[in-house]
């Protein structure tokens, strides 16, 4: 057997062990792990091989989870491959703790994860990095290809830290291999001392040769282009195999994975019988594992959403949304949630959970659900990602709607991948008052409601709140982001959680309207404030609440119709840029800039965002169409 | 003098040096940042002290650039302070090496930098933190607040690395001090250890207690809540202050500040003279130097502005940036530029530029003006914002256009500080081809269109890429994002540096036209082939660019009428998301969910974006509109 196929054998082992979970975060080398995974039987031919970054093929330019069989975690973007493994390793270790008995330990995996330097130089490594040193995840692998390239040429015009320094400094186990091309042994050896260390992380620094064996080897030109012709003739002869020959596998080689396959699948069968015994001994256990691993959610759980009458006091949405947790923590276990370092403010720890902490810090358990993050919600988004793909776990994660920015590359990844992950972003808006423009988001419901399959929820109350909540939970591959307010919010006077389930719906109806006003969160009681003060001046006024935009859009034709109905102008209230209104509007009211520092309602009478000023605008409005004339057509009508 | 006001003197010594420049990066501390400007003379008064977190104060709740007099960076959001000081030290390491003579050094600053535990977990802390080790930078310090506590509570509960160590890794030069509430002497010590390394940036670890003096002391109850008024009573007291008073500056401090502000007066003064004596002895360099600081342009840089004709060859627009930045580079010496180590992808460095790296690296000089960032997109948009704020540098950055995400927390602080920073962000669309969805922008544009002061860019051939630079570079308080393709793209009929300037115009004019066409980048000469394809078929079609909105916006009403008028159906047509088109376009046409894999063409025709399609779907469109009836008013006209 030729070296560079003992090589990859012996890292393919990787793969096999059971429940084992691995994300390869530099997913630019994902011809590497499609074709491992062919080799090992999984559900790609060799004519997905060939169809390599073709269109409709399974193997696209880089990896993705739910697209291509036995691709766990989504990658490429740098960095985000590495968090979810932590996220993965985290998720084991937790469910470990919940489901392992004395004597049967189903959930035993390891996780494995290769990095390269691209990787170890974005942050959101680093914070996942110093997490994982934090919660002494012993169970997770790291594989650092310490290859001195990247696409800039030698790391040494960039990247010249000490990273095993580094690593040490997170409280992580580091070794290293030396020639990480060619000592098998070395490598075997590394990966067991990893596995037999059970209080840290471990990383190995394979010392290794970029493109090697190729006339090029070394140089950043292997990094992104094919090889020539001539160099991978000499390389396949270097190798033992024909050089006339392309997408073939020796005999030899297709035997020796399929030993390999084989003991994956002979430890794959142990592992049901350990499973059955555990069925059989605690079925209760076995019972809600299985639930959750499968994606199931358990029976009744809706009937523990809170709900509330007109007549109930108004109450911030980021306490309605602790009020949400605090109801279905008991009864959903497979809730795991979290803060980047903001937890009084998101609200999002239930009372009396425990933290998930090593024992040995005296803080909480490896049973504990509240994962306290640090400051840092990329690493959060990634790692969420994590705790999503490895089954069982639906995370949550707070910090202010306006830091979720921070975590764009992971949130777009929770989308593209369907990991089902919400965010508690709380402050989500000038409401949050003193903090001030920094804080204060003004662009970022249309970054994420631009964004496809991402639910952006913005409840205005109690029973909007428990409706995003409820449809979160049931998008199974859907990633939600729920905007809470920092200040209180009246209830609603036709909200209820089924309209507002919906996306949209009527929250104050009349019959021949002189205008409909949409709106969203905290906006929707000033809104319902405006029509109040018009409808003492003879002007007849709708409001409609639109918390999410995405589920309104999935609503029949005709429900929709019936909510932003033609016949009167449509003016859109919010508390945010006007940017995207002019879908579900014909007038637009919002930021024309930035927010400002000072007490909440100050900030939002500068801002004309008061029941007084909204109805001068409104007014303003039905007199121009008045005078305009003509027909006025829903903006939801299209030819398109 | 108390002890309080003893520490308090020896850190604002920080502020007083010529052209230091400082960054408090934990930007929640500011109360402290604006009573030490007040102190030291700077435009605050009482007043404004008083008027703390108040609407349209001169100290918001978080400090502003541009805003507050003396405040050199916007902070609050975490590490991003940090990350704005390495820049700011680049800058100073850059300008000294171009302007210092032997004998006449006018650059010699010094950068300090106030950092918290929050910072240090973000990752655009620890990204910047690596380049800042690698690149040297001597004349950087950094003082970080070892208080132990964040908002959870005790970092022992989620960040409990050996930050030391780990800034050993780095390369920095790490000192500590024990006892950083008392012991003053420590601190200058360490400082002026700080100084006089100078290849290595420095950080200070200071022990401190939070609340220092407070019964709260040493909890997060004093993190981001006001003292109760008992305890601010044994606060005063204790310090020596009458515990009655509120507001009140005791002679003896105000004259010991006095006494900080007049050395700061003197050493400016020394520094104007040494200033002066270069200006007489090296007049032209002072000439330029005094043109940098002072933010104006060389004349008649813009003649130097690629020009093309619609008959000159088909070219992607990342290579037309390459030519207006190799144009531009000799007579603009302010431009200094980099990539998140895609340097070869994004086009970024002019032949025969010098790399930005220490002489001892073999690799370039300090005098270059090529920085390779790493992969660090996050900490590339905020080292820029140092950069742009240090004075006479216009930074610019490449990455892909979807990695630009990466690093949304700093665009946000570009626009909202008014730093002019330029992306040059590559690969603007799927067609980029193979790299697949991972890495194809959908949302992105969505998100920063809605931005405020900020520019999104999206030319759709040479001339319009002229005039993105041309705009971006006369925006001295705007920051700009150019999105650029990776394919080849045509010289249209009607594009001229003037009219794309105006952020949009029409390419293709007939008049009576039964349909307008808007579009940007790559897809616009699509329109225009489904414009030719329609009008065989006796379809009159314009075609609209639109490169930028926020320009677009910008100019007159009549002209924007004339552009997008009345009178006919208004399509627009963008290989992204459709959010947002509604504000110019009566009918969208663009991607309802994600990129695909493959060769571009084929992604392009996958996804309809075809001179063909577009035909098809713009007759669908004028026939909607025909058989709908009444009169196509622009999406323009509205009542607000």
């Amino acid at each position: 057997m030729s070296s560079l196929v003992q090589t990859r054998a012996t890292l393919v082992l990787l793969w096999v062990w059971p429940l084992l979970h691995t994300s390869s975060s530099p997913g630019y080398s994902c011809a590497l792990q499609y074709i491992m995974l062919h080799l090992l039987g999984y559900k790609l031919t060799m004519d997905d091989l060939k169809a390599f970054r073709q269109v409709d093929s399974r193997t696209p330019g880089h990896p993705e989870y739910h697209h291509t069989d036995g691709i766990e975690v989504t990658t490429g973007p740098l960095g985000q491959g590495f968090a979810n493994a932590v996220g993965l390793a985290i998720a084991q270790t937790h469910m470990a703790a919940v489901y392992n008995k004395e004597d049967i330990s189903p959930i035993s995996n390891h996780t494995y994860v290769f990095l390269g330097d691209g990787c170890l130089m974005e942050g959101v490594a680093s914070e996942a990095a110093s997490l994982a040193g934090h919660l002494q995840l012993g169970s997770l692998i790291a594989i650092y290809d310490d290859n001195h390239i990247s696409i800039d040429g030698d790391t040494a015009c960039a990247f010249t830290e000490n990273v095993e320094q580094r690593f040490l400094s997170y409280g992580w186990h580091v070794l290293h291999v030396d020639h990480g091309d060619t000592d098998l042994e070395a490598i075997h050896n590394a990966i067991e001392e990893g596995q037999k260390e059970k209080n840290k992380p471990t990383i190995i620094r394979l010392r290794t040769i970029i493109g090697y064996g190729s006339k090029q080897q070394g140089t950043h030109g292997v990094h992104g282009s094919p090889l020539k012709a001539d160099d991978i003739e000499q390389l396949k002869t270097r190798f033992g195999f024909d050089p006339k020959q392309k997408y073939v596998v020796p005999d030899e080689v297709r035997n020796a994975y399929a030993a390999v396959a084989q003991r994956g699948a002979a430890l794959e069968q142990e592992w049901e019988q350990l499973l059955g015994k555990y069925c059989q001994k605690y079925p209760n256990e076995h019972a809600e594992l299985s639930r959750r691993i499968k994606g199931d959610l358990p029976e009744g759980w809706e009937s523990k959403l809170p709900v509330y009458k007109p007549t109930d006091a108004a109450v911030a949405s980021r306490k309605l949304s602790e009020t949400v947790l605090t109801a279905l923590t008991p009864v959903l276990p497979d809730l795991m949630g979290g803060s980047a370092d903001l937890t009084g403010s998101n609200l999002t720890k239930v009372p009396k959970s425990v933290d998930f902490q090593p024992e040995s810090t005296g803080l909480g358990s490896y049973k504990g659900i509240y994962i306290r993050y640090g400051v840092r919600e990329h690493g959060m988004g990634a790692i969420m990602n994590g705790l999503a793909a490895y089954g069982g776990i639906i995370p949550f994660g707070g910090t202010f709607l306006n830091f979720v920015s921070y975590a764009a590359g992971a949130v777009r990844l929770s989308a593209l991948s369907g990991h089902q992950v919400i965010w508690v972003a709380t402050h989500d808006s000038i409401g949050l008052g003193e903090d001030g423009p920094t804080h204060q988001p003004v662009e970022t419901a249309a970054h994420f409601r631009a964004t496809p399959n991402l639910h952006f929820w913005r409840p205005a109350d109690g029973n909007e709140t428990s409706a995003a909540y409820l449809v979160a939970l049931k998008a199974r591959t859907t990633p939600s982001i729920i905007a809470l307010s920092r200040q209180n919010l009246p209830q609603l006077e036709n909200s209820t959680i089924e309209h507002a389930a919906k996306g949209g719906y009527v929250v104050h109806e009349v019959e021949g309207e002189h205008l409909t006003i949409v709106s969203t969160g905290s906006e929707v009681g000033i809104a319902v404030e405006a029509a109040g003060i018009l409808e003492k001046e003879g002007c007849k006024v709708r409001v409609v609440s639109l918390p999410c935009w995405r589920v309104f859009d999935a609503q029949p034709e005709e429900y929709k119709l019936s909510v932003l109905r033609s016949g009167a102008p449509i003016l859109s209230v919010e508390a945010y840029a006007t940017y995207g209104w002019e879908r579900y509007s014909h007038e637009q009211f919002g930021l024309s800039a930035w927010g400002a520092s000072g007490p909440y309602q100050k900030v939002y009478e500068k801002f004309g965002l008061t029941g007084k000023n909204i109805a001068v605008v409104g007014k303003k409005v039905v007199d121009f169409y008045k005078k305009k004339g003509g027909e006025i057509v829903s903006p939801l009508i299209k030819a398109l």
